[in-house]
């Protein structure tokens, strides 16, 4: 056999993988707390319900960028939620927010050419910058420490070197809710404007917000839109995950290069599937002020069975154990006692004595039944 | 604004963009057998008639290799039909052929080593070994060179060069509908072993053959299973493009590489499109045996009008021009009088005096009309 990537050959095994393997061996599968989902059944329209799916335009060749009337629908929300003044040509309908990344990351970014992930952060971003060939620097950027005198502009320029060439961040963030204030926004922003950086500005759980919590758009500060892609997706705000819808953003000399790539890795989206989305984003405001409601409840239903600070965003709690061995052995005795959580080491290599508890993938009893599991654990 | 990855810049535009400004400035649209596809409507099954998508597992992320029904669905066509003895972890379920080889290139394939490619070929993989940074390296192996004296080995033979690490291929071949002896698929197969290569056996169009031409997968033959991916489409066979489902296949250990890249683009593949495929493909016998005729008789039909060998294989005809000029004023001439053409440049370097014509992608009728204008040109 010739010889694989060594890029691809070089990424660690998930830890998520050594989880599956100790799920299987129970006697009966676990309450799913190790997921990133939402339990909520999406909208009729993300159903197809009374939608016309005749025309055998639903089963040809379609448009690569995403049929012109989803672009348009997204442009105005982007520019009335965000800020984001998008039209059409700022934008790529994508296979969720994990190609719209990918994609991004590969138009912008060379193999042995470095990007900074704040971190705890999503793990496959830093697979794909890896897959690359590219350098993943893991920037620790806790929350914890965020509240401390230490500024995000101080963390960075710790973290610059020479053959940075992005800057990845989630916000809200995956795994530990953290949303980003205007003032470190700023920060980061003046950071990838004095290094000419990109950003990669994960937005996927913008709509995931508790007590008041702001979130704002990168793309929105000065100088910043053309240097920023803003990614977004239909999976958390919709609870659309299993339809793979997502998009990216940016401004269209950036985007022509994206556009080239998501052409060159899946030809264009289903639209079938896209149909279904610009139904739903049309009552998605409906949609998401149903469920807001439901997420922040059992946010605190959860805050009660975890010792954990409480997430300004996003649908994780990240508590911190005393060492890496601790968690592990919580999250051993969590899965014997039924509930599966996620191992912290996939959020970046100091988290190991974290665990990663979602709170918006079972419904509110079976949410319970889980809490109460965890509080006689602890 | 930050530098953009210089291998996507470096893409040459499309030729098909400059047709699509032409085809913008006619006054109606023109007959589109430019396009790649079929005018046939999928079977009811990839329509969801009758199938149950109320599950709220439909809508909520699923295995990243594929359902496991569908795989093993896959893996007994596999073995039925191609005789490679599959079993579902030689799968993965992707977003068309084009996640396929985008995914499985990524998995073998490094920037700075070179991938050669029989040309003239399916232009997207050209750009998608571009886009890593690797070097496309056309190897000029049109029918009419196969037919004369030299053999596919002293071809390859001479193209060979150090940093090469893979071959690329289609069969039947994309644009020329070249169908690969077994005599010149056992020189390939030896090419690839003596310098110990991969080989990507793109085989779209396998259920795409005429008067008796028999279609063989490489991996067959004897120590390719080890270092041959090969890659299926369901659009080509089953009508089913805009679900953009397809699969890759091959030995575990190259699997597991594979399955990486495909977590890391897009996560999983929609599984109501799934669904959709899973029935379509227990009647597919019967509906490939319904089209095979239809499509038999429009390859007549294009014959008629169009000077150009045969095609043993495939959607299109490739006529070779005087030259490139001529070949760019008969597809201008072509589309003024309402026939829309694709250039032979998108191919290959050496095929701008070539164009492509597509006789499945409109009904019969059409057809018959698009064949009086083109006789008539010529």
């Amino acid at each position: 056999m010739p010889r694989l990537s060594q890029y691809v050959s070089a990424l660690r095994p998930s830890v998520f993988a050594t989880l599956t393997e100790k799920m299987k061996a129970l006697g009966q599968p676990p309450i799913p707390l190790h997921l990133g989902d939402t339990f909520a059944l999406p909208p009729p329209s993300a159903r197809w319900e009374n939608l016309d799916l005749t025309s055998p335009g639903n089963y040809r060749y379609s448009h690569p960028f995403g049929l012109p009337v989803l672009l348009s629908e997204l442009a105005a929300k982007l520019d009335r939620h965000n800020g984001i003044p998008a039209t059409p040509e700022w934008l790529q309908v994508t296979c969720g927010a994990t190609q719209a990344l990918h994609c991004s990351l590969q138009a912008l970014v060379e193999p042995g050419q470095s990007v900074l992930l704040l971190a705890p952060y999503w793990p496959l971003f830093g697979g794909m910058v890896r897959c690359l060939g590219a350098e993943a620097v893991e920037v620790e950027c806790a929350p914890r420490l965020l509240r401390q005198e230490v500024t995000l502009t101080q963390i960075l320029q710790q973290a610059y070197k020479l053959n940075v060439k992005a800057v990845y961040f989630s916000n809200p963030n995956n795994p530990d809710g953290y949303v980003y204030s205007a003032e470190q926004l700023q920060q980061l922003a003046d950071f990838a404007q004095q290094h000419d950086l990109w950003v990669f500005s994960d937005e996927c759980y913008e709509h995931y917000l508790y007590e008041g919590a702001r979130h704002l758009s990168l793309a929105t500060l000065p100088g910043m839109a053309e240097r920023t892609v803003s990614v977004y997706s239909f999976s958390k705000s919709y609870a659309m995950a299993g339809h793979r819808l997502g998009y990216a953003v940016a401004a269209p000399p950036i985007m022509n290069s994206i556009r080239r790539l998501a052409n060159h890795t899946v030809y264009n989206v289903s639209p079938s599937l896209q149909k279904a989305g610009l139904e739903t984003l049309r009552q998605a405001d409906e949609f998401c002020a149903q469920w807001a409601p439901v997420y922040a409840r059992e946010r605190l239903r959860m805050a009660r069975a975890v010792k954990a600070p409480l997430p300004a965003g996003g649908a994780y709690f990240f508590p911190e154990f005393s060492s890496a061995e601790a968690a592990w052995d919580y999250l051993e005795r969590a899965l014997q006692a039924g509930v599966a959580l996620a191992p912290g080491a996939a959020f970046g290599e100091q988290y190991a004595h974290c665990l990663r508890i979602c709170f918006t993938c079972v419904d509110e009893p079976t949410l319970e039944r889980a809490c109460q599991i965890l509080a006689a654990l602890a």
